[in-house]
């Protein structure tokens, strides 16, 4: 230590180890303050995880059949829980709610802390205002930042954080023309030959995100109106491209990164065996319910060279920490719980709650290694998947025959590696897709500031939560990159 | 204060007010060690109650309709909260689980903290043994006990407290011949004439609980093996008999108390407006899909001459505060939210949820009289009702028509007060009665010991955290009133 340190030290002479360990309450003092003093000046990084459309119905699905009945998942047993309502408002009314939320609605409420309409990306219901989200307020803060998902990066959920379009799918310049949703009017106000900021695909490269991983090769393969595809707009803005695991792996890890897997969603992890999925159920010909046959659910052979989304996350904490003392914003998300929930697939919603849980997992690990880490771990909204009895509790109660006690719609019956036999209905559509459900979602948290995710919140809250961690104030930081 | 006392005092100056307050810490030291003190003198009240049936998701649906969108019960307030895991085991094989429970098998954990399988009362899967529960082992400690329900006292969840049965319909002596349900041989073996304790309603007078409150007058009312009523068994046994509000109101604080308000489960507090409740979709002549008539919930004329749950919950603390100082514990169940949403009747459920909620206020009016009072809200298994969008999202999203897009199960359209439309589907029975679902369930805690309510844990924990709180060793209670 060089003497000129000690010119600014107390004249007192120093302690030794005996009489401090005879006031401990001194040393206490001094650890607190410096734990104090740590938080002021240390600044923190934030992994934010969104498992799309897992609610605590679909956890159990998953976690029955990954970690058996008595099992738990990584982000089970992270210290701090809370649940949240899940709201969103009506286009016509914004006063009036709506009680089922899509993850354009649901993903803005975490995104910016606001509620909006459903199919809306990080703009207001009604008079399509842009809201400023949390990726934009801290880039602009100097903080870096990431978007990690298992759909197209232009998907619903990781545009919320760094795009302002009225309608979802205006995910690429092609995708606008044309485009209609809702009571919405489309994509047309956002066309940059009318004075907006383009295609989903275009702000996120115009948003200065240090990194985007996914799928999303077509929206970026189509040309922008001044006829330059959006892959060549990115390259132009530094972004370095990766199309597959090997090259995320080799990637360096300083500059921008995006890593376009796949043209939109990538391919699931798991399937069942011989593709089986949930169907609805049929009679053999003397007219008997014919009970599903149990399946597993095994490897998709058709994975391709993506990368794991736990590759990703890995990859995406590597390039964020390159710049190491800045702190960061992240979020990942596990797309396809919802996509498999919409076609009743339940090894596919198995198999992408597993792809969650590693992810978390390799964060848990970045954590141990950067105590100043805040993980959250939560839903955007709910779906359609149930634990059911088969057969019916009436049928095994002797109360009735099996013939008509049985569900209406579609069934699977899983071989669980623990041993029993795990009945998943689903039941809220005829049609194809199953439907969102309107319940509240788990919100998991760890780390500094994890201690407010108690009790039922909003999701609106987690915007804060993440905010404050962050220690962004929110007053400067309210104005959008692109408004 | 006497000299006497000063003997044992150090013999250093008392402090002054402003040298106390210059050592802050020996003053916390001294609350925190007279807190410890208060802990290991004072008994602990518990209350526990059970939402039957009670999910996130039907609370969601109960809460949007009471609470609004953005609102909480009064039990959403509570400062600790977990997740619990329901597990059943399979009767013919208890290594094996079984994924959806029924109130019976979830009820004994909850009041046991040992796994059984379904329509099992207190008794272990496979070789039916008597399970001691936290009812008989606080009895026998000497601490007050009391079961409060809106379905008969004999219902499987407040006989899973006190009684051992095989099969939960062995409700009273007559319900006993040839009974029979699922892989149990019935109630053969528990017939006092077998040698057994004879019916759930036998068996609850035999219990020793200072108080049972709820329908059941029709059980109560036949006649055991030996010809008497068990009714006068239990007027004999000390029980004094009152069969309305008025009469519970009047009822003297002391001695043993049965409250039998209707024969068997008691009216609900709230129904459909006309009956409304949930049906199967229809079409009109030209085919086209016809949208439920949105309604609102009103007033049960039926209710009749029934206290409410709130008003059996403020009875019950009354009467067993009447020996304050010993400490007593207390179940408290709003069962028709299970019946009702088997029923498929969502005005139903709610309603009984506002019990619920209001029955919980009367408690937590009651710890803040009495802060060492442990109050825990849980539920036993998950249930049917999904909040669903109405119309199906592909239709509001333009990508379908809505002839096609529907659920396949019962659908009901409400008229919240807020001013939204709140669309509840049940979509796992095509016949009359809807199903248990296998989903995870909310904790919620508030006093004395609630700090281990937290993460995600077994419904067993839940009659761990009670027998703690209570002081009640776990080895020497483990001899059960009917073994």
């Amino acid at each position: 230590m060089p003497p000129s340190t000690h010119v600014h030290s107390t004249p007192a002479p120093r302690r030794s180890p005996s009489r401090r360990a005879a006031a401990p309450w001194l040393l206490t003092i001094a650890l607190v303050a410096g734990s104090a003093a740590a938080q002021q000046s240390s600044p923190i990084d934030v992994v934010l995880f969104i498992g799309d459309g897992v609610d605590d119905h679909q956890l159990t699905i998953a976690r029955d059949y990954l970690a058996g009945s008595g099992g738990s998942f990584s982000f089970d047993r992270l210290p701090h829980r809370a649940q949240a309502r899940v709201r969103t408002v009506l286009e016509d009314d914004p006063s009036l709610p709506e009680y089922v939320a899509d993850s354009a609605s649901s993903g803005t409420a975490l995104a910016t802390g606001r509620l909006t309409s459903r199919a809306r990306i990080a703009t207001s219901a009604g008079d399509d205002t842009d809201i400023p989200t949390i990726l934009e307020i801290a880039h602009r803060a100097g903080r870096r930042t990431g978007l990690v998902t298992t759909a197209s990066v232009t998907d619903a959920t990781p545009a919320c954080f760094a795009a302002h379009v009225s309608l979802r799918f205006c995910e690429g310049p092609d995708d606008m023309r044309g485009a209609r949703g809702g009571t919405l009017a489309g994509c047309l106000a956002d066309l940059r030959s009318a004075g907006g900021a383009g295609s989903i695909a275009e702000q996120l490269v115009a948003s200065g995100a240090d990194l985007l991983l996914g799928g999303g090769a077509a929206p970026f393969g189509q040309r922008a109106e001044d006829g330059e595809r959006v892959l060549d707009k990115a390259i132009a803005a530094g972004y370095r491209l990766v199309v597959d695991a090997e090259g995320l792996a080799r990637a360096p890890r300083e500059g921008k990164l995006l890593g376009l897997f796949g043209p939109s969603t990538l391919p699931v992890e798991w399937i069942g065996e011989g593709g089986a999925r949930a169907l609805p159920l049929t009679r053999d010909e003397s007219g008997e319910l014919v009970a599903p046959e149990p399946f597993s659910c095994v490897d998709n052979p058709r994975l391709g060279t993506r990368p794991t989304l736990e590759a990703m996350t890995v990859a995406a904490l590597e390039h964020l920490e390159s710049s190491a003392g800045q702190g960061f914003f992240l979020m990942v998300e596990s797309a396809s719980i919802d996509k498999q929930a919409h076609v009743a697939n339940p090894c596919g919603e198995i198999g992408e709650t597993r792809a969650l849980d590693r992810a978390v997992q390799a964060a848990l690990a970045y954590q141990e290694r950067h105590p100043r880490t805040l993980i959250l771990v939560t839903s955007d909204h709910g779906h359609a998947g149930q634990i059911l009895p088969w057969p019916s509790l009436t049928v095994s109660f002797g109360f009735a025959g099996s013939s008509a006690q049985h569900p209406p719609g579609k069934v699977a019956r899983l071989r669980t590696p623990e041993g029993g036999v795990l009945t998943v209905g689903y039941g809220t559509n005829v049609g194809a897709l199953e439907e969102h459900t309107g319940t509240t979602v788990p919100v998991l948290a760890s780390g500094p500031g994890a201690e407010r995710v108690a009790g039922l919140i909003d999701q609106t809250e987690v915007f804060a939560v993440v905010r404050d961690a962050l220690g962004l104030d929110p007053v400067s930081g309210a104005k959008g990159e692109n408004e």
